[in-house]
This record gives structure tokens, C-alpha cells and sequence, in this order.
């Protein structure tokens, strides 16, 4: 479990019972959007044959508590989503002879050989769909606050988006189901993504979220940093690799001069900045401008593609051709995962921020 | 606080009494080594001028809770370093006029104004003392069990460091004073720096980590994976900007074919990778390979260059220029704060990792 | 969630769709006893009118994650019981009209109204149900590491046992179903329940709960003492309103010279003591005589003999009789979930102490 | 560490360098009242001898961390009472030959010898200046949302108050330094603790807490009870072996019909009680009557009257006389340290508790 005030667990295994979250800390009355928790597992689950995986889940999620006459009751929120299409033969194998890219080896090691083998188990790529759950709900305790999370992708492979794009265009592409806010960009990255799948391969990508709406005054300085806070969740993702605010690593090689977030009074009289280099936080903590992030995938490591592996018990070396359903780009279903990331680092750090701004108020009513 | 076995708070002040760490859950008996918190505490201020801050601090650090006779008790460590030289005057305004790149803004808010303004209080740089006295003690547990951790500079401003380089050749780096583990790539850092300090400015920079003797098994999948907790640790350091791990970004243009570690049979008959683009961690969990990480700083935010701000009492735009001691390019004073993160995440999970260890044991002498 | 090892959440309501336990941390490898599960689950719900509450429920549980094979998998276990019996006609008003001695009146303050109100919601002495599952798991981990668990009645009403009973009979009473290991007090127990009923009241009792086999060295001292961990889960049994360790509040009235539990060599050798006044518990650390503690319950507060309300609405006194199926006694029900309260502090404490153990290995094997 | 919001650490040994405490998340504003520090650590120390330990302390408290003209600042407040009268010779021999009733035997296995034995070393009494030092801050915190904490003695030996006394009594007991709130009954506790100690011999004792103005509210069901998490805190204190809410322990023999607290309309028109057994606590969560308990102390464990010991290194049986400085009746420096547990243990609910309320806010506010 993690966070402080909105508190997440995930649980299950890709072949077992079921997968799901749990959430302590959601506070009541949050109106539950179930429309929106099917259309946020829908997009990690496109469908869209052929880029993504041809396994069909269904994904049917189930409330199993929480959620009483249409909104949050206050206590734990638990939400499943049922495992159905299930086909465990192509795995039987993966403790024996580690499959390379995947976790089968560490998990192997870690869990003494008792851990669920089967599509990866526990620490499969489908455990994303918890989060996503999550990351729905959280979404929900967002909006009452006015805080919008979008997430929409970047690159694909060799195909990258050459221009900067507003927050309101990834907040549009991600509610219209298009994976990049550049439409011919997106169709470019389709392309890479066929390319790839026809060549026995695959491809890695980068996902880029925003959050637009945030309060100034969300997060801690130092150890519990808002950019920190939400790198945790976003590398709980498998696949993902790196994590950049703002300009990122683009800001290693410039000057201070040009780095700066510079303040200026926008035409209605509030602060406003000439850049947000920073990505929105600065200390640790919210500073008004639109959140940015950045995030790594690394390709999908399944690939029909003859690699080298080792038979663990012979201690023998083999070539290990790894069939199964699997997407060719892990980031595309990622774009849904990395917004949930967001988004329950952020609730999790707005609760944590209303009871200042009502300690505030205690202490301006003569309290203090 | 942070942490679950190795649990770590920070406190204190710029201009305070002092800056320090609390650690809780540090095992007993741990040979406490002075001399490496005064070398880690002296590579954070290298004294070596013009390059850094003109700020003396002699950074005097004190034990006030957890050792005995030389050695942890098994209590909570606390370690302080005292604030000797502090001249508070150049903060004066930074409340009323925030310095862009700072946290004078979003620490305003956060903290109703009252806030300790002096040297940018609680959320100064140099807080990054207390996680550096706290990364030693972690290097001190780390090396019972056969751990090390190192940190070197890979690029400051313009000049990147061109070659990838030995887990070897870091660790003999740190321990020497380098600060790149390439000895004609540190010059040209060094020139970089001074370039940009004479014209006013200054540079960003990316710092690479490294452990070796990781044992396979640490971490958890999914949100307490290994990489997230090392990533919330480093994202504490006040100017990082972004974190990788491995290959990281890198990763997104290429094939899978390229990107998995393939598995070998090393000539001594152990288990071995082809690569490691992963850079030691597969599904959150430490896979036995040298864990590398790359770590992106902004420049320096205070430079004696004109900037623009806006004066919030007013809310007037006005010209800033800010004055004071700073270093010219924080990734510099950074190394040893990275080492400390990632030592401090390590520790945490190296002392988890034990409990199923013994568990092990348990279970196959007929416990169970 | 409460635990740093073995962590425990609670979800469900009484009248929605479950109740269960998350456990995270739970090590791989452990034999997972159904039976157990279901003996325990049985005896919260004893299913021996008249004594008890007539509600039918099965109790069926079901684990949805982290058990492969019949061990667990180290990855986080859930086990929900599926509510089925559900009649929620007799709740309909207590959220107008509070139940005297519930948490009706809290439940509508603290969750603004939005709680679910049938059957207690997730406010339900049902809620048990989660917490016993959880304890089996403890036990199960804790058999592995040669620790028991068990406890018994030792007053009901007027009715209490007069004799010290020695560790042994307390786990024979709970593993027959006993509920007091004083059979002719058992007895007068009943009969005393069943007074209270025929008069249409309900009784207060205590719980005695015993661990034997804990290893010195459990538990920390001051804030995560073990006796301070306990209470919490403990207190966290609705209705539970004290606690007591060893001789608890009867060392109020005595001298240091009758508490102390003075040390001796026993005819093997070992080290043991002349009393047990402190009930296994030292400064927080366990110190390897039986782990002793009393719980004090108070009546059933739904009894069908009028009581005086307040129509919240209306603020307008009001006379309420409370119908529905309640126990007259909820110690009796209580007696699995003190002992599950006592097996989850104890297997946290116990994972955590492994790691010293291992720790203390690499110590010695020269690490230090 | 301990809490979610107001988080505490206590960190120091008792003849080290100091004791002290780490409080993360108070919020910013806070008044510092450096004479309420100074009057609730002379409570622990009162220096009125005969009846108390003879060891001069003069318990100078300074602030490290979070406190800035006469403000918090909203980051972490570290406070040190630093060790000055330190005779450690009577300690030498105690890790060898561990005193009745004292931690020595349990603190050695588990601190595997590399403990500190110095006066009980981080297991002494003395640690609780540290939780008195943040109970006075937690009761600053409590001060601006208008709730009282206070304790006094209800028993000493075999003088028991025999009356219930009103929460106000208690509250002006505390704060003119009385024992206990009836002055008559005070005379007898002295002259109790004065027999005792004539006799070389010690005491046990009760003390009983109240907070008023508690908001209804606080707390959460179940795992986060506000009893479980306030007896937590108060079994934290050395010697306390039991705590009780409300009627606690005198509820097992009574009925439902006697122990619930019956609700009624006040003249001034709001939601009253009939009595309060429930000690302001229903459901985990508090309920608006004042919030009452009580501590069972131990009597203090060093005595000079002869006890059996044993020698661990020869496991030889040896007598034991306890010299040094010591309190006849521990429970008479426990009243602050229960106040600051219960004080502590409410600061954190309060605080996460205000989260809510704002949230509340933007629910009617048109949020949801």
C-alpha cells in the first residue's frame, strides 16, 4: 500500500480469480462514474486489433465495496475486474527457462519458487488494470476539486512528436480515444507499430501526462516531493523506465538563464510564468502552472523472435522463442496506466492539502 | 518519513540550528564509520573554489541518538550537522519577490508565510546534508552485506560523457574525489562550469549510479518496485528533474530484440545477461546485475543574471538579481546526494529482503 | 492499513456484496489451511442458538489473490466472505433515529451522510469476518514459526473464572470449541447469556487471549512496543472497550517487590521466572514467557428493551425498541477475533524480528 | 514512526547525548508556547522530593527544527531535552544481571548486546521527555481547534478516588500541578508513595485522561479506531500495562440496558447523553461527550529490597539490590505522558479529520 491519505493496494494475478485495488481514504460522496472506469479499462484494453494484444477480456469490473447508491460511502473501495479468457499453457514453462525482458526470473528467485508462474502472475502487465480502476476513482475525487489528468503518447519507436502541445489538446486526445493530440503523428506511430509486429519485433514508446487545474500548495519538499510521489506510481508500471518533469533531461545541457520559470502578471492581474521548464512543480510542491511528466517504455519483451535464455534447473543454455498474445508497443495501453499514476498521486496529495486549507481557516477564525 | 525497515525523516533549516536526519529501524552493531560521513559530507561541499559555493560551511556533523562504543544500538540514529556560518541577509525579500526557479513561491503558499524564509529554509539544498549523513550509515549496513554504491557526473552543460563506463571505474571515481569516472571528461566539466559561472550563469547536468553486489530479490512488483523507491528518494534532491534506469529513454526508439537482457551461462557456471539495458531491475525486483541509474539536474536557479519576477504584495513585475554564494552548477554537490538516495532505498529493501531470507530458512528446516 | 510487515486492511459491509481482509507482505511458501479459515470463521459464528444471533450466514470464504497451489505466493492475499442472508428492513431508520450504543450516530457525522447504513455498514460487528480471516493467516505463519495462538472466556456478565489457567488449557479449550477452558464455568457462562435474553437484555464479558512459543525479541520499545500494537488491532473489535497485559490494572494496588517477575535458572538450564505479571511483554519486547492479555467487551448495545433516542431530523426525543437478530453476549462471537487481533501483531513483529535474525548472521559471518 | 498526518518520532537515550522528538506534518501557524513545554516536562520531573527520583534534571528543552519567530513553519518540529546528570556507574552490570521488571533481558537478545545499557539506554523512562515535548505541541495544535487534553491519578496503591469526577476537575487539576483532582484523596496518594518508599519498596498506580471540545468525527472504524490509536500511544509508556475507555473493565458485568448511552435533546436544543460509558468513543470514531480512559501503571520495578536474579553470562543465580535514583510510584510521571499520548493520538485525527470537513466544502459547494 502506498500514499497517506488515498491509499492504494493492488492485488491478484493475470491467470487467477481476479485483479483489483483497493483504496482507503477515499472520501464519501464522490459520485461513481462507472462509465468512466469501463472507458478507462477499455483504453488499456483497445481492442483495436492488430496493434494490441489479441486476448480477449472482456475486463467486466465489479464494486465489491465502498460504493453505496452511486457514490463513495467513506470507507474502502474495492473494485475487480473478473479473470475470464484465461490460457495458461504457453506459460508452464517460464520458471524453467526465464523468458529475457520479463520478470520471470526475479520472481522466481524472490518468491522461492511458489509464486503464481501463470501470464506472469502477480507481477504481469495486466495487474495495470487495478491501477486503472484506481486511477478512475481518483479521477472522480479530482474533478470535484477541478483537477484534470490526460495522458497521450509522444513516441513510438523512431516515430516522435516534433511540437509542444497545449494541455487542452492532450486533455481532448485522451477523451477521444486518439493516442497522440497530433492525429497524423498518431498515424505515423501506427505504421512503426505494424512494422515492428510484422517483423517478429516490437517497439518501446513514450507517454507524456498533464494535469491541469491543480491548486498551488500540493505536495511536501524532499522526501515526499510531489515529482517523487508520483514517479513511484508511474514506475510501478511494468515496462516503464524513466520518468522526466518538465523539460527533464532536456535540462542538462542549458543555462540557468534559459531553465527559469520566470514570473509575470498575466493580463487578469494573476502571477503567471514566461515557461514552465519546471513542469508545474518546484519544491516538491504544485506551483499553479499545468502539471507535465514524461515516461519511458522500453519495448515489449515478448517477441516471437529466437533469443537466448537458460534452462534454470540443467543450468543450459537454449533458444527460447516466447509465443502467447502480446501487444507489439507495451506503451500504447500504458497511456491509460501513466494518467492513473497521475491521478492518485495526485488525490492522494490533494487530501493531504484541504486539511491545511481548513487548518487556514481555523487559524484566520481568531484559533490561532 | 519514508521507508518501511530503513525509515528516514530529514529536518531542519538553512538558517537554522541545524540540518539533520533521523533514521529509524537501522539494525544493531553496525561499525559506525565517522570518516565516511565527514568524506560523504565534504564531497557535498568540496571546498575546491571557484567551482561551488563560497558559503563555508565547515558542515561539523554530530551523533545525537543510536551509537555506541562505535556502533549502531539498534535504536533510532539521528545525525546532525550544525549551521555555523549563516548571514541571512540577501533572503530578506525572497518572500515578498520570489526567485524564479526556487521554491520561494509554492513554500509561500504551502506554508501561510510562515515559513522560514532564510536560505530557502526547510526546502534549501542544503538539506541534501541530512539524506548524505543518512546515505552513509545505509552505505555502512550495505556493506555487511556486500553492497556498494557509487556516483559520478556523466555530463555538465554541453559536455557529455561519451563512453559507458565500468560499475569499476565509478566506485574507484567516488572514492577518489573524481567527479567523472573519465579523468579528461571531468576537465572539460570543470571548464564548462567555469564558462558559465564567468558569464553569469550556470549549467545543468546528469549524475549516473551505480550498486554492485545487489542481491537478486530486492524490491517489491508494482508499487513498491525497486526503481520507484530509489526514484522517490532521488526525486527528493532539490533540482533533480527525471530519473532512468538502465537503457531508460534510450529505450523508447529501439526493438525488443535489442532491449532484452538475454540470458548466458557464465564461464563459472553461474547465471549471466548478454547486456543490461535493464539496468539490474526486471518487474520492480533487483535481478543480480550492476543497478545503474542516470539522474537529470537542472542549472543552478540563482545566478546573478537579470530575471524577471513579480513582487506579490504589489503584484508588480519587477527586475531580479540574485546575489549570494551559489555553485554554479548543483549537479556537482549532487553526486553524493544520489549515492545517498539509492544507498538509503537499498538499505530499506536489503533489510526486508533479510526477513524472507530467515524466512527461507524457517520454511525448509520443516516449518512448514 | 495497519503493519510494516504483515500488513492488514479491511473492507466490505455487512449488508453489500462482502467483507474481507487484503494482507500484504504475507511470505511465500506458507501452507494454506482452508480448514482453519473455515473452523475460525465457524466460531465467530457459532451457529448454537439461542445463544447467538439467528442471522444464517454460511460465511463462505473465498481467496481471490496470493494463494497458487496451496501455499501462499507472496504476493498479497484476499479473502472475502460473500454476504447472502441479507435483510435490511429492520435498518432503515437508524440513520434518523440512532441506536443507542452503536456507531449510527458517528457513522452519519463522519461520512456526511453518504455511509452505507444496512447493518452497520462497514461499521458491522460483521466486519470480524475480515479481521478472523486475516488472523488464520497470521497463524498459519506463525505455525510455521512455532508460535500458538488461542483464547477463551473468562467472565460473562456476573459470571467470571475464578482460577488462573495455564496457557496449555486455553489452547485446548479454543481448538474443542470450548469457550472458557473451565468447563463448569462455561456452564454458568450460558446460562447466564441465556438469562440475559429471556429478560430481553444482553450481558458484557471478557476475553482472555494467550500466545505461546514467541521468540524473545518481538517488538520494539516505546511507540511500536508490542503491547501498544496489540491494543490497536485489539481495540480495532467493535464493542472492545479495555485491555489489559499480565496482571494489567490488579498491579495497580501492589508493591514492586509482588510485580516484579523476578529471574531463575530452570532445571534445564534455561533462564525462566517466578511469575508472569507482565504477560510475556518488557519494555515493548516480548521476553519469551506466554504472551497473556484481557479484553474487556461491553453488552450487545441492540436489545429489544426500549431506549431513549433522538429523531435527528426533527430533534425531537423518541422511544426505540431495536428488532433484528442480535447475540446477547458479543464477547462469546469475540473470542476468534481477540485471538486474530493478537496472531496479525504478532506475525508483523515476527517478519520484522526475522530480518535482525538474518542481520545478525551477516554480522557475525564477518560483514561487521 | 507513528500517525498519518501528525507523525512522531522519539528518538535519544537516557544518558546519551539527549532524548527528543521528530514531529512531521504539523501544520504552519501554530503558537509556540515554550512555557507549556517547560510546565508538562516539569510535571515529568517534579522535583518534589520525597516522591520522586532524586536524579536532578534540569530537562533544559531546546528546538532544532519547524519552529520560527515563535511559529511552526509547517515543516518538521525536532525538540531535544539534552542529558546533563549522568552517573552511569550503577548501570554496568545490567546487561549481565538484568533487573526485575525492567527491559535489560529483553533489550539485550534483541539489540544482540550492541544496546546502549546506560539507564535503561532508549528503553528508559526518561524517553518519555521526548513524547511530553511533542504531547505540549500536539496540544498547542488541539488548542486552535478548541480541544483540551488533561490527567490526573485515580489511584496510587491502595488509594483509590472513589468518586467520578467531572472533566473540568481534571482539566483545572492538571494545570495547578495537582495529582489529582481531589485534593483530599491527593494527601492519601502521598502519603501512600511515602510508605512505600520507607519500606523500600514501590507502587503501582491509575491515571485517568479526558479531552474536551473533541469534534464528533475523529477517527475511523475498525483498524483505525481512535481507541486502538490512543491506547497505541499510551501502551508506549513504560510500566503501563493496560488502558480502558469509558467504564472499560466495569462493563463485562453489567447490561446492555445499563451501558448504553441513551441519547436526549439538551435544553439548548442539541444532541446530548444520558451518561457516558462509551468514554466519547463509538464505532472508533468520536461521538462529542468528552473522551475519557484510563492507564494501569506497574509499580516501579527498581527497588533496593532484595530480588533473585540470574547471571547470563554464567547462568548462576544471583541476588539483586537496585540502587540508583528512582521514582517509589512511576504512575506520578506518567499523568503528562498520558496527556501527551492522548494528545498526540488526537492532534493526528484531528488533522486528517479537517481534510474532510474542507472536503465537505467543495462537495456542497457544487464540486460533486
Amino acid at each position: 500500500m502506498i500514499g497517506r491519505a488515498f491509499r492504494l493496494s493492488l492485488f491478484g494475478e493475470s491467470h487467477g480469480r481476479c485483479v483489483g485495488a483497493l483504496v482507503e481514504g477515499c472520501p464519501p460522496g464522490v459520485p461513481f462514474d462507472e462509465g468512466l472506469v469501463r472507458a478507462d479499462l477499455d483504453r488499456r484494453r483497445p481492442g483495436s486489433a492488430p496493434l494490441v494484444s489479441q486476448r480477449s477480456e472482456p475486463d467486466e469490473f465489479e464494486v465489491l465495496s465502498g460504493v453505496y447508491r452511486g457514490r463513495t460511502t467513506g470507507g474502502p473501495v474495492v473494485m475487480v475486474v473478473w479473470n475470464v479468457d484465461v490460457d495458461s499453457t504457453p506459460y508452464d514453462s517460464v520458471d524453467r527457462v526465464p523468458r529475457p525482458g520479463h520478470a520471470d526470473y526475479t520472481a522466481r528467485v524472490k518468491y522461492m519458487g511458489f509464486g503464481d508462474p501463470r501470464g506472469g502472475g502477480h507481477l504481469s502487465g495486466r495487474m495495470t488494470a487495478g491501477l486503472v480502476m484506481a486511477g478512475s476513482l481518483a479521477k472522480m475525487v479530482l474533478g470535484v476539486l477541478g483537477v484534470s489528468v490526460a495522458a497521450h503518447l509522444v513516441q513510438v519507436g523512431g516515430v516522435r512528436l516534433d511540437r509542444e502541445v497545449e494541455p487542452g489538446e492532450i486533455v481532448r486526445a485522451a477523451s477521444s480515444g486518439l493516442w497522440c493530440a497530433d492525429p497524423s503523428a498518431a498515424r505515423l506511430m501506427e505504421e512503426e507499430i505494424l512494422r515492428a509486429r510484422s517483423e517478429g519485433d516490437s517497439v518501446g514508446g513514450i507517454v507524456e501526462a498533464v494535469a491541469t487545474g491543480v491548486p498551488v500548495g500540493l505536495g511536501e519538499p524532499l522526501l515526499e516531493g510531489l515529482e517523487g510521489e508520483i514517479a513511484r506510481l508511474i514506475l510501478a508500471i511494468p515496462a516503464a523506465k524513466g520518468v522526466e518533469f518538465g523539460a527533464g533531461f532536456r535540462l542538462a545541457p542549458v543555462r540557468g538563464s534559459e531553465a527559469n520559470d520566470q514570473f509575470a502578471v498575466s493580463p487578469d492581474g494573476t502571477l503567471t510564468r514566461l515557461s514552465n521548464n519546471a513542469g508545474g512543480v518546484e519544491g516538491g510542491i504544485s506551483n499553479g502552472m499545468p502539471l507535465r511528466l514524461r515516461v519511458a517504455f522500453k519495448p515489449t519483451p515478448s517477441i516471437p523472435t529466437p533469443q537466448r535464455s537458460v534452462d534454470l534447473e540443467e543450468m543450459r543454455e537454449v533458444e527460447l522463442r516466447v509465443t502467447g498474445r502480446h501487444d507489439p508497443c507495451v506503451a500504447v495501453r500504458a497511456v491509460p496506466a501513466v494518467e492513473a499514476a497521475l491521478a492518485v498521486a495526485l488525490a492522494d496529495h490533494a487530501l493531504r492539502w484541504l486539511s491545511w486549507v481548513e487548518w487556514g481557516r481555523s487559524l484566520s477564525s481568531g484559533g490561532g
